[in-house]
């Protein structure tokens, strides 16, 4: 049995394009950068990529994927993006359509291909300071929400900004704002730490995706933007086309965590 | 005789609006936040926000402006681009053509607007630490070279960092490591410091935009990547229109430095 946590993204990447690996990257690659995908025809890439540079928070964009190309070149030289994600999500008009390993049949000539910074990125960093990632700890899905604080809008795409939240003590909060402030690209410090109404989470309990985790005494909840974010955007504005990794199945890098510190 | 040094950047917009300000915006409205203004034609501009998407050192997008809006809405939500600047360049196919204080005329429904950060808004921060700002200290333009450092490429742009340099001594650069790391919106730490062979400058004495200044015995120079690299590279690509700010005539926000500081 190979040890997936200790391989590098390349080896990764390798297995998946063979469909040796079709599902979760969570934990794989230990301290390789990994990525969420959203990939749309160029008629909607200027908006997109304004829409990004706009909410960087929620949408840090680690690289683009030009039309003509399939490769990453910032993030994975070798990489191809048609093959090296383990599970896609295919949307016609806004509406889920069907979950494949290969979009190499799908890619037409004038599709963007955007890499964004995934919050998972952080958490290592996180743990080996110690303080706790409750949801690794329960084994369960990162609680994410609907908040009432807008995005920039940018061109036809606007919505909700989507958090991801982890329970940890006041001072951890301290602590933690220090820490993800140095990763602006995967989401960097957080936009709420606290009283979850004061950002339009009427029930804590009650994440809109994931999982709750278990929220202890003295703990508070700590937001961050999430890369659901533009996901849910774009899903509103109803585009011809889009491909998405599936939950989960992410795109992983040659880059490493370090890389991506700002200090 | 008004103290242009203590107005707001609203006040200082309403004097360049009305032509009572037609040149250099140097010193004025000080703590508040100036850009260098690129306006393009829309076929341009996803390569465009691309090329500062992967160049964000030389090419810090403090905002856009969309089509059918001359506001730039994050950072002067009053202000119009068309008439708020002193001075414009005109560019037609890449060749300089004229300079006008009003571009209303010439301004089509099919533009965007690129607002990019200026290292003046970190020279304060600097000067207040007690770092020697050697161009103001001696009333000159900052000193400017290309360099042999490639910008990372995107659609038809493409060429090499311009960088501005800053003569101060070693302990006084890792001072202002710390300091302008602070700034990403405004072109971050430098990207050099000593050697300027290194970075393919053949002659620190020959400048090729902007005047020398003078570097002391035990000072060294170092290198910032610099807001003239993008309009650089676009009129290398000859577009058909280009519009930018005249040098030193810059577009004066409502945003404080201290609000682009990520620490």
């Amino acid at each position: 049995m190979q040890n997936l946590a200790t391989m590098t993204g390349a080896e990764i990447r390798s297995l998946i394009r063979r469909q040796k690996i079709t599902g979760s990257t969570a934990g794989m690659a230990e301290g390789y950068t990994q990525a969420n995908l959203v990939i749309l025809k160029k008629e909607y890439a200027f908006d997109f990529l304004l829409f990004a540079q706009r909410n960087p928070k929620s949408c840090p964009i680690l690289d683009v994927v030009e039309p003509g190309s399939y490769t990453p070149k910032l993030i994975a030289r070798h990489a191809d993006i048609r093959t090296d994600l383990p599970k896609y999500r295919i949307y016609i008009n806004g509406s889920f359509e069907s979950e494949v390993n290969d979009i190499t049949h799908l890619y037409e000539d004038d599709m963007v291909g955007f890499l964004i910074g995934c919050s998972f990125t952080f958490e290592t960093p996180l743990l080996r300071a110690g303080i706790p990632v409750r949801h690794i700890e329960e084994k369960r899905n990162v609680p994410m929400y609907r908040t009432n604080i807008p995005c920039q809008s940018a061109g036809i795409f606007q919505g909700p900004v989507v958090v991801s939240m982890r329970p940890m003590t006041s001072e951890q909060a301290i602590r933690a704002v220090q820490i993800t402030t140095k990763f602006p690209n995967v989401h960097g410090a957080p936009i709420h730490i606290g009283d979850p109404t004061e950002i339009g989470i009427q029930d804590i309990y009650s994440p809109d995706y994931g999982e709750i985790v278990t929220i202890k005494d003295h703990e508070v909840p700590v937001f961050w933007a999430c890369g659901v974010t533009p996901q849910a955007v774009v899903m509103e504005s109803q585009p011809s086309l889009m491909i998405t990794h599936a939950p989960g199945c992410m795109f992983v890098s040659d880059v490493y965590e370090e890389a991506l510190s700002i200090l």
